[in-house]
């Protein structure tokens, strides 16, 4: 089990979230609530990207439990952005490493995953072996999050990302019953291009992980006309998390099983996920 | 708060008590049971004696997580050990970094801990005054664990275990009440020559961190005949543990409170600890 | 031996200096050509200040060797500065550990140091007793060079900086020769509050690591009308480092033998520098 | 390029051919004399056997520099071998962690290997896919090296290991030149069951990395009575290394380019070297 989130709308420090909410990221890699783990320690990242949308994200990862590490609170304090991601890792059993710590990054592409594929070992070489020739050696770590991402790349994430999340959805349950497995896969996913934040909440048995959206900003400055931090942030301010990080009635709404949802630039939508 | 274990006995792979009882040390950092934190996973470390009273003890100790890391399993399951000391961390503030780390080794001397000095950054510095100077630069660390040791080894370890650290908590306290703190010291601590096991457990309000030592081996065997293990090694065999590692009715003794124990070596003492 | 580097001037993102030159900072942590040691693998760090005078430097630190640091990279590809130090630690004996890296950091202060206590172990403790008490619990390592940034900061650095460096060598000069050392110090120092970067140069034997400051824009731009990073950078644009990290020139000065120079904000000053 | 050395003989501490020769290999770790790096900083790695042959080797990774690991140290300070392999990497390229440390494991059989695959990146895919299904997933990191041992377990190393090293080296050259790459492999190999070691020095150009073995140890004994370290170990205990360890003059001999040996168990072989 992991936990990720990720934000879009008005620049903001990363500790905002990463650090100062009463159940925030961080608070969560040492006491989560939801799901079965309750310590996440197996390494953590962070993906952000800049004001300008012209550049590639930078990425901090490291295998250091998160709740004690002294670089990632130095950046989350010091670095400011509009959209990133962040994930810290409960290993299902691949190495704690930097190349298998999320966001794993492709141009200029971030991807976390919470959730497995069901007895890796047995299909991983088939997976492996869907991976375009022209990706194969840029993957890095031992992950199945990892190869779920490449899979996504081949199967055109850069021009349809719900569409190459279904494909990718798609093989792994065909490879996966092939091989006898009933419930071949488990997941929440975020991934971005910069722009928008694509969030994905699935499981071949029908019992998904956890995943959360904040609702629009323009209905919680209603609710909340006291919090000032409401008023501050841009209309279409929005946060994605595996469990909520404040307790805020009615901040936080459950993406339905099987579905996906869209956020950023304006828009914000909620749609089936159907794996082909 | 902390957790350790101290084996003397018949020698036996690591692994024997760090991995596979139920409620095992390393088991531990990830889920402990008894005391306020249940993660332990700021570091860790383990201390060794050879088979051959003449060696300086080997210790080995990382910032990981015990739970994910791999030389750990690896030294456990391949180095034997008549008596060593391990030990995991959850740290109260200082550093994660292996100079942190338990077991503090000074010559033939191991030294563990679980516990804290109350309000240290006030008392640090007179309390580092108090250290022998042909000792204080060999502190490598920042923990109030090392200067209790340097401490110890200050009025006496070496010749009188019990006496040093009773002088050694003895000027804790005073000090601490001399900066107005009400509960200067809560403290297991755990130290070796490679002979005996001094086993320690005190605190300033008379509420200290759980410590329990195994019942004797003879005992057990007539309680338990169908335990192998419990036939093979020999009569002497003690552990000493901040918490039970396995579920076994009359196999675990709490240390009293204000009281230290001997181990080792045929010897098999407990006495009360009065500070000086 | 280490080696280390200020910069002060127009913001650049950090990897202009620390990645791109051909001798870069980073590329001398594995090919240094000045001084003895031509490795400077016991870990790095990195200090900035923010485009805003009003808020503490960020630190980043590691104890990997910073030319396989992905996480140094990132960062340095996506943070922009007006004012950093970095360093690359060979160390003299002490551990590698984070907390043992270069900058250390106090409130808004930073400081690097190249060199060494001579017989460090011996005078420690002396020296240690020297710092104020309410800055000793803030110790965190165990370095000569975090002791000396200690020392400076009991003797007003955030007052009189030159006066502060100048009493703390003094002290470090007496305390070594009363234990009989010839030689007690061999330093250059970086040190900066956010506005200004100080730059000291001495040793007990009038034969000091190297330090060089670059010459002023103005001039260089004159001499090298065809380099257009030269016609871009501000006026007051310098760089302070332990050896030069480009062949041009004309480009590099040496910092005298027993003088500090002060750079930023338009000042630009090189003085005597003589122990108290 | 990298640095490794295998022992085969008498059981000795790890550190007396790690720390105690004048080159040692941890020396080597920061000063290499041979080869065109003279520093092997990315990580390093120890494997030995124990005594009774009936045992998993036991492994000690890490990505640290050799040269100022403390656990290593620890380690090779208490751990005695008859027969064992350290390896110092230089990375080519892939990433510095845990699971790109030689020696890699299967079973009872330990791999190193200095040099590379050219063009790596185009080729690995290709490889991979000749890994056999059952190996496959045991694949945990991203090098090069570990990508040959699991090629040659497939050929059935643990059977006929040179046949199945012939059978690799030459899917290596095959695969690399039909994508056009000349000299598509650089290598020497050491691998051993816990029984014997087999060495293998290749390179498709013929320019093989250095490679020695060391003199019987009869002759060395008549050559050098005087050296009682020389009296003490069997008479066949040998040593292979990527450079000599120690300046003596006829102790070292070149492993011939293409061209493999086999030690331990009494036998002592040079045979040619035939990719297939």
């Amino acid at each position: 089990m992991c936990r990720w989130l990720a934000y879009s709308g008005s620049p903001i420090l990363l500790e905002e979230l990463l650090y100062r909410p009463r159940h925030s990221l961080i608070d969560q890699s040492l006491h989560a609530r939801l799901g079965v783990d309750t310590t996440n320690g197996d390494g953590f990242g962070v993906g952000w990207y800049g004001a300008s949308n012209a550049d590639t994200p930078a990425v901090f990862r490291s295998i250091e439990p998160a709740w004690n590490d002294r670089n990632l609170r130095e950046i989350a304090s010091h670095v400011e952005s509009p959209l990133f991601l962040a994930h810290i890792r409960a290993s299902t059993g691949t190495a704690v490493q930097q190349t298998n710590c999320h966001p794993f990054r492709y141009g200029r592409w971030l991807w976390v995953h919470n959730g497995l594929v069901r007895d890796f070992a047995r299909i991983k070489r088939d997976l492996a072996l869907a991976v375009d020739g022209s990706l194969y050696a840029s993957i890095e770590g031992s992950t199945d999050s990892e190869l779920l991402f490449y899979l996504a790349l081949t199967f055109g994430l850069e021009d349809d990302p719900p569409g190459a999340v279904e494909r990718t959805v798609g093989l792994v349950e065909q490879t996966g019953r092939k091989h006898g497995i009933e419930h071949p896969i488990q997941m929440t996913i975020g991934t971005s291009d910069g722009e928008s934040v694509w969030a994905f909440r699935y499981s071949s048995e029908g019992r998904s992980r956890s995943l959360y959206y904040s609702t629009d900003v323009r209905t919680l400055r209603e609710m909340y006309p006291e919090r000032p931090r409401l008023q501050e942030v841009s209309d279409e301010t929005r946060i994605v998390v595996s469990e909520p990080i404040v307790d805020l009635a009615g901040a936080w709404n459950e993406v339905p099983e099987s579905s996906y949802g869209l956020v950023g630039g304006g828009q914000d939508e909620l749609h089936p996920f159907r794996p082909r």
